[in-house]
């Protein structure tokens, strides 16, 4: 299958700038996506990026200067074949995690994020278009049963956890191993018990 | 199997301040507790609950003033059945997750919770003992390495959600329709959009 991987090569992960400045939000943005592209042509798909600019990656890339709704969107355009939607910042999925995804029958498959983000979607109907924002799972959700689609969700920590803020650095230190998580080790980062809870520190400045 | 429901009847969820005062975070407790055991009921398999303090519930229930890791210890001490240990907070807990966590063919399964967390635990051998603290998963991953038992996690977004802060009661409204949201609702708690994304408003007070 076809697999869309959205991604922001302009200002990605902003809300990681109590850790990370500008330009290594951009290289740790990158290792996730590489991980993510890698992990879905593993799990035998076929990844295409969709970028806010040009990078280079051994994948076909389309790039757009469009906000992600409409860039989505005018790709579902241009198929009418079943595709999948795969979020760049996923550094947590898994073969399995994906190979879930992709082998539920429905017309919409849709992964939770938390806060009720949608961070995977399988669509094997040509009507459906996306719409990210807040709250997204609730309106895709409304989409598929707007459209009479047969719609159903997978139950995965690894396709729900996207990596946003600080302490979302704390799963892909404890859950993965691969390029994200030798990034963030390379550059110093590690977890620390604070007086609340885990935290992330930086000791490498 | 034999499934414990740890559960703090004395004063729960007090993260859960900003929205609930003393009195409602006992009964919303309570509510998830009977979610919880409900589905693992619904599951096949027996609930018995440990608390701090005597409760009202149609189960077997363990009062002990303990701590929780020495009071699900001493438990563990009395069998030598395989066992399985959920937290009485996973509210978005269902029969197909529990259907995985107890299908899965390990001496340990762990259910890994957000932020390092051990949200739920099959253990087959007599010898493991939980120790819930910070960052327990990586504990219950090196006690199962150190006594040479073969573990394994489960990839699960619903057995991953422990509801602890108002942002997680966000989870609760999107993804149940049970008692634990049923009592969201009657107590006026519902999404709204913020400045910052999806939050959590009341608007019965």
């Amino acid at each position: 299958m076809r697999v869309l991987v959205p991604f922001d090569a302009a200002t990605p992960k902003t809300r990681l700038k109590p850790v990370l400045n500008a330009t290594e939000r951009k290289a740790f943005a990158k290792a996730s996506l590489r991980d993510v592209t890698a992990t879905i042509t593993q799990a035998g798909h076929t990844p295409e990026v969709l970028t806010t600019a040009q990078i280079s990656i051994t994948h076909p890339i389309t790039v757009t200067p469009e906000p992600l709704t409409p860039a989505v969107n005018d790709w579902l355009e241009r198929t009418d074949r079943p595709v999948g939607i795969v979020m760049a910042d996923l550094s947590l999925v898994t073969v399995s995690a994906l190979e879930q995804l992709f082998a539920t029958a429905a017309d919409i498959v849709l992964a939770p994020g938390r806060g009720g983000g949608t961070n995977a979607i399988v669509t094997r109907h040509p009507d459906f278009r996306v719409d990210y924002h807040d709250l997204s799972l609730r309106d895709h959700r409304h989409h598929a049963r707007a459209r009479e689609l047969t719609y159903t969700e997978v139950d995965s920590y690894r396709l729900g956890t996207d990596i946003d803020t600080p302490a979302d650095l704390i799963e892909v230190l404890l859950h993965t191993d691969r390029r994200t998580a030798a990034w963030l080790r390379e550059h110093g980062i590690t977890i620390q018990i604070g007086e609340t809870g885990p935290e992330i520190s930086r000791d490498d400045r």
